[in-house]
């Protein structure tokens, strides 16, 4: 499996493979096996340049590769918008002459019976459909660990709810021939530029999802109305709904139905669900499906002191694979739960749902919990699943908010 | 009924009440009695100040206070994001400092029960709602009327459809006691600080609409995930789905339940349909619900000449006050039409849906059109219905494109 890039993209920018140039590259952790870069404080950083066009208002930046929604920030309006939208990238930013002529751009489709490269331009006349979706990083919510997992302390923000538009990856597939026989999986490798001098597997943004995600799959050019930003990997992205972030590949260069799943590091050792203290490895869980989840996202402790009287207690829900069902708000810290209503409108089972639920708060101090049902019957849990690297963070106590009443 | 604006609305900017004064502050058309402004050609301008955070790619800037969404730079993913949607403002955009502290904004709530001045801080604890619905200026459209109309040539771009949060008006009332006995429209005032002696009424942005649409109107705070945009009516607007956009006040000063429509000249003579050479009055038909209409957005003429072979042909289509049930599709300038297939979310019967016609196209000239029908029913009119200031065109034939296979 190679990863060819464009050849656009301006090799002058990479550099050379030592561990100093990788840890310049922003690659260090993951030289050292680890799919999660250093914790950075969430003082107020500039935004990097491929980022620039963010609303710095709405967002943290935690590094010049994560950044994260602020919590109030999130609107009641379902829709993130792009703006407002978190980042997380594997590896730097390719420069933007890759989306200079986004038609032009390339993606070996392998696996299937006639395999061949198309261009994005090939790709918009094959067929045309939108998802929405969430999409939210494996480690959204590590932030609440208390084991302090290394990795961007993300709270709620790495996340936003988006409507793609692409080709299904199911009329690719049928315009060349079919899925191969004996494919087990939909491998995404992204197109960035890798540095020289070093194993290619141990930095390649490479992600292998089981074969019946292709159904609901795009190739996907637009994002919220407009051609894909290069930070949310324009010209062309992976979109696998109901799948974490990383398995959603930006600059797709090699889309391929494999038997096996990739040996690419962030695969094999990356994304798993290890116990705390361990490393990652092939045994473990992957970081794949999503799982039901909700949080509040107003009113919060730093909107300041609240009035007494009525507040419209509102945040999302979603449930990953499947569509929710129901929200219930807790404004006792957990111990009694009155049925959320949904508002706004239902864009889907990947998309999340707004809740409000209308109450009346006297003065004291309450804590706001929400906890969300999904349409198989799954509740969202009280307590976060352990694991080293912080992933999956779906406790509805973690998520809770202390708010004061005065 | 009086407008009195927010103490902070920095007076200095006003201009003394002459004809010239009048002319410079861009209100020369109203003052003679025409709701339209000179037509601009659409050249390359600059983004006015308050908009300079729109892209200016996806653009035209017919004026400083008339921007339209480039046909091409409608996406395929419903919503119209902030940086594209159109721009109409019929008085000079008020300063950024009334969107400084936005809970402060104050709305005067008449023709209730118990009448008040509420705070936007007050709205927001009484109630939360979305709707997604199209808005489009009364004159989109008008650049295809051959009578060439005073005011802006728009084509289809002073059209987006975009997620409004807000309170439902029926629960202030509610709060307020309920609507007053007797009253028949709901009537919304702009908040904008007017030109000092001349009569308010001859350029107060004041509308009427029948008191039921006050079911579905919300006072909106926040749009496509984010506080209103001053360019779009922040901190406050008033909404009123399946309108034209000149019903849905901006920084709405104040929102009275009235026997009478208004008597301001925006609405007793502007907007209003009248016969080819005649002027607005009173008892001609006021510009309020829009109908059912569609367009293509793809593939275009300045997309260049087409490779022969398959294209998807995409659109938008609305019902105005109803949903759509249906869009058929003509590669032959209307001869012959195929049912379209509608994809993507539906956001309720005030959104528009976006529709896709596969197509294999052979080398030639190919007239696209696009045709509706609503859930009533009504279908999308073949021909325009001519009127004096170009208002209302929802013809098919006027918005089908001619694109060339080579």
């Amino acid at each position: 499996m190679h990863t060819q890039a464009p050849a656009s993209l301006p090799r002058r920018r990479l550099l050379a493979g030592s561990a100093s140039a990788l840890a310049a590259a922003g690659l260090a952790s993951f030289h050292q096996g680890a799919a999660a870069q250093s914790a950075a404080p969430a003082a107020a950083k500039p935004l990097p340049g491929y980022a620039g066009w963010k609303n710095a208002d709405a967002v943290i930046v935690h590094s010049s590769t994560t950044i994260e929604t602020r919590r109030g920030a999130f609107g009641t309006s379902v829709i993130t918008p792009s703006d407002q939208l978190y980042v997380r990238n594997n590896l730097p930013t390719p420069p933007e002459s890759i989306v200079a002529d986004r038609d032009a751009w390339q993606v070996q489709v392998s696996g299937v019976k006639e395999p061949r490269r198309l261009s994005v331009r090939e790709l918009k006349a094959m067929g045309l459909e939108t998802v929405t979706m969430v999409l939210q990083c494996s480690g959204n919510g590590r932030g609440f660990f208390p084991s302090k997992p290394s990795g961007t302390p993300w709270t709620v923000g790495a996340a936003g709810c988006v409507v793609w538009s692409g080709v299904p990856v199911r009329d690719v597939a049928r315009a060349l021939g079919g899925v191969a026989d004996g494919m087990k999986y939909m491998t995404g490798t992204g197109g960035e530029v890798l540095p020289a001098g070093i194993d290619p597997k141990t930095v390649i943004v490479e992600r292998s999802v089981p074969l019946e995600a292709m159904q609901d799959a795009l190739l996907a050019w637009e994002m919220n109305g407009e051609p894909i930003p290069l930070a949310h990997g324009g010209p062309l992205r992976l979109i696998v709904p109901g799948y974490t972030g990383v398995n959603n590949i930006k600059y797709i260069g090699q889309l391929a139905f494999t038997d096996k799943e990739s040996e690419a590091r962030i695969m094999s050792h990356g994304y798993r669900i290890s116990p705390p203290g361990g490393k990652g490895d092939p045994s473990q869980p992957s970081v794949q499906q999503m799982s039901v989840k909700s949080w509040i996202n107003g009113p919060l402790p730093e909107d300041g002191e609240l009035a007494p009287g009525r507040v419209q207690i509102h945040g999302v829900a979603f449930g990953g694979m499947h569509a929710v069902k129901g929200v219930e708000v807790s404004v006792d810290g957990g111990k009694t739960w009155q049925a959320a209503r949904l508002v706004g409108p239902d864009m889907g089972r990947y998309a999340w749902r707004q809740f409000v639920l209308q109450a009346d708060l006297p003065r004291g101090s309450h804590t706001l919990a929400s906890r969300a049902t999904d349409a198989q019957g799954n509740v969202q849990p009280e307590q976060r699943e352990e694991n080293q690297a912080g992933y999956n963070n779906s406790s509805w106590a973690d998520h809770a908010v202390t708010v004061k009443v005065a």
